[in-house]
């Protein structure tokens, strides 16, 4: 199936100059999202994943289903103050700023081999959060998988030393 | 599947006096994460929905397993400012001020079957924004589906008339 057919893009989204890519229509389409969570599955049986992680919020909407399929439990990456209970911090720089993301300190256990799911590779500077995430939590990152990505900002450099996956790549 | 025992129960949290169900710990556990999906499903299915729509960002975790489990697509609502297409909005009060939601206006079709899934019923409040994005796309909503109630708060009177399921109750 040509994913990339189900994509909306929108111009100058969430400001000027961004062309944002807007997966709702793949979403809505039942044959497409399933065909996109399926074809996710398949990748975390071949690297044998034992849970799935996703980061809040599009990254519950493919993260939770792949889980599902592949028959693991799920684990949420929020925002700061999300989470209830005892957790795990990592602060990471924005183009301006800084950004945090937290894990339930007992979410993963050592050893674990986790797969991480979410809809868009770019810089990269998320996933690589997740990763260190995990990481303190002494889990395996056996694979980073993304529904799209734009291989123009070089996300996969900032990822390197990962088994990286996306099903729809942007040149441009 | 007893699935009360799969959640923890966190006191004062967001704020004091408030006991806050923590359904992170449902979801990392494998047996009850699909049991819940799988009941959700086999409701559905007796609904006969054609789409499932969640709200931000636990709607989200629930919604799109339920969406892909019964093989339907699943439709995002968003807080404003985070659909990047032609929207509509509904706007509804909170204990002090006011919140919105937004959906895409191409979202759903006229006459579509739609099942809302959230995690959980408290007042009700966000569910009868929902239903209202959905009713004003010309949608039926079919059902609305929750892992959680929280009995004492009287939810299912703010949403009397439409068909309400939860998995887990709590009656204080």
């Amino acid at each position: 199936m040509d994913l990339i057919q189900k994509i909306r893009v929108i111009e100058d989204f969430p400001k000027k100059g961004i062309s944002f890519k807007d997966i709702t229509t793949l979403l809505k389409d039942k044959e497409a999202y399933h065909y996109t969570i399926d074809t996710m599955v398949d990748i975390c049986r071949k690297i044998g994943a034992d849970v799935v992680v996703g980061p809040e919020a599009r990254g519950f909407v493919l993260g939770a289903p792949v889980a599902y399929g592949l028959n693991t439990g799920f684990v949420l990456v929020r925002k700061p103050g999300k989470l209830p209970a005892e957790t795990v911090s990592y602060e990471y720089d924005l183009e301006y700023g800084t950004d945090a993301l937290e894990i339930h300190r007992d979410a993963i256990q050592p050893g674990q081999k986790v797969v991480i799911v979410d809809d868009l590779l770019a810089t990269g500077g998320t996933a690589l959060a997740v990763t260190r995430l995990v990481e303190k939590l002494g889990g395996i990152v056996a694979g980073i998988l993304f529904a799209m990505e734009l291989s123009y900002l070089n996300g996969r450099k900032t990822l390197e030393g990962y088994e990286v996956h996306s099903l729809i790549q942007y040149d441009k």
